[in-house]
């Protein structure tokens, strides 16, 4: 299958490297990593499986490898491209047919391999870790709890001080800023009592960890505690998505649907009357990239199978009030779904 | 003019409001921003001279207003789009042309309004006290000086503490690893003598700074000192790459080309037999995106006005010896370079 593949991911799936300016060819069974200069001494080290190629227009060098081995149509993946650059590349080549084949490299990496799965369980750990030494902070007596501090301090405490990439910015969120999906920190003083919607991930090895955790604030507070809030309704809402999370991972089964498996979350949340609460889908598959196949949605018909990796995230959004996420990743495995 | 952008900056410049799922479509005098139900409430108190559409299918949303002012040729920047989402937006609409034109909002953006250069000025004195509260750790005693944790620091110095964003991800390499252009950060340790390479800047209120030194480090070391080297070779590149940042920022003018001011930093590091090191431009425009127009390369036509603001960067590179680059930003007035 000819193929042209270029987000960074991609390349490191297949070839064990990348970097910020790469395309991989693949025609039939031959391969080039085109790469610039900056890069090639690297590249030449650590790519495999691949002729690694130095050119300073990267399009050009696709161009030519394109005419020198006669290529008739090749795949790319149109989410990946912008227009300038395909228009740049098969303006000169009127002979290749070009096709789109969106999710091109995700769909190969659906099922993950058993050291993948490691290499995920593994990043899943020390994202736990990370939550712990982010709680260590909210314990300490005196400090700035404003939420961009919380902010700050929660990236330092998932990345080891540096030592670890995250998967994505985390969000810290106190009371109904939790409602906000996509919330900005803000100057907020965090209290005795408050709600602190926390989600967060590193990556090990380039493989993502992804959690979530809603507590409520007390000194000593840690984030494996059932919170007990205040407010009945908070309190009510916060059990519901309890419930939704573990009958999900406990009744999800290798050969349903990624819809059958967000039904088995929205059903509890429907039957305690916040169903409309609940506005994301239930999962979304995680690997090199914090978002992947397969989705756990209403609308998936995907068919998930042992070795899928993917998280279980119910949660009630109630706009200017609070809002609640519990969030962990599991794997298939052996029919079943297990947390990593 | 019409046009679709999608670009956050390039929104926040038409309108004082941007998120990361939306589009500002202008037709003749009229603009709506298309947003989806997350963002509307916010878009609605903060958007300025748009008509702000809430939309669950952002794209369908374009085509429905295309199809309803009946446009006929709409400009994109074909660097914005990817391939993607335009032929999900032109398949059902085949009798509007979609015109690429590239760098649609840079060209607009150029020139900065007074008030841009306010807040550059004002980036720019807080990216100062960001390298300085760096340069406080770099002296604290029985720390952990690994570039990793050095990194690290940097960001939460940059930062302060989680106050500001970042422009980018800083560069924080030491010897040899500063040759590299995209050094990532090891766990080597920063020692007496050493050279210290540090790029990075912050952002006041959406606009970047941007600034790089280069450092020997010793007891009480400042970021703005003239730095002694042990080897007279690292010396003598230090002081040419300081001769090209004096000079070409004390002889740049408005009317010269992007080229011309580019020379006047070469031509220095040439006579002094170290031109084939300066492997980069010598500067590029910075604003709301940490590179935009105008470019100071040797390829740069661009004439350059009073308004503009760049960054002049010269440096040597020696791979597998060491790094230097000295950074500054700088806006033309009066017809005449001035750091800001």
């Amino acid at each position: 299958m000819n193929s042209i593949l270029r987000d960074e991911n991609a390349l490191y799936y297949e070839c064990g490297y990348s970097c910020d300016n790469a395309f991989l060819l693949s025609l039939g069974s031959e391969k080039w990593f085109v790469t610039d200069s900056r890069y090639t001494v690297e590249a030449k080290e650590r790519v495999k499986g691949a002729e690694v190629v130095e050119a300073s227009d990267l399009l050009a060098a696709l161009r030519s490898l394109l005419r020198g081995e006669g290529a008739k149509r090749v795949l790319f993946d149109p989410k990946e491209w912008s227009v300038h650059s395909l228009d740049g590349l098969r303006r000169k080549l009127p002979h290749v047919r070009f096709v789109p084949r969106s999710d091109l490299s995700h769909r190969k990496r659906i099922v993950k391999r058993p050291e993948e799965i490691a290499l995920l369980k593994r990043a899943a750990e020390l994202g736990r870790e990370g939550f712990d030494r982010f709680a260590e902070y909210l314990n300490l007596p005196g400090v700035d709890r404003t939420e961009k501090r919380l902010h700050f301090e929660a990236k330092a405490a998932m990345s080891l001080f540096g030592e670890y990439d995250l998967s994505f910015d985390p969000i810290v969120a106190i009371g109904a800023n939790a409602a906000k999906p996509h919330a900005l920190p803000t100057g907020r003083v965090l209290r005795e009592g408050d709600l602190l919607l926390v989600d967060a991930g590193l990556k090990y090895r380039r493989y993502c960890s992804d959690r979530t955790r809603t507590l409520c604030i007390h000194d000593g507070v840690r984030f494996d505690e059932r919170p007990h809030f205040r407010s009945a309704k908070i309190q009510k809402a916060y059990d519901l998505v309890r419930r939704a999370h573990e009958r999900a991972i406990e009744k999800a089964r290798a050969g349903m649907t990624g819809a059958q498996i967000d039904r088995l979350a929205r059903e509890v949340i429907e039957e305690g009357g916040m169903g409309p609460c609940f506005v994301h889908s239930t999962g979304h598959g995680v690997g090199l990239d914090i978002h992947e196949m397969p989705y756990i949605s209403a609308r998936s018909k995907e068919v998930i199978e042992d070795g899928m990796v993917f998280t279980i995230e119910p949660g009630i959004y109630v706009p200017g009030e609070f809002g609640i996420r519990i969030e962990d990743m599991v794997v298939m495995a052996g029919g079943k779904a297990e947390i990593l």
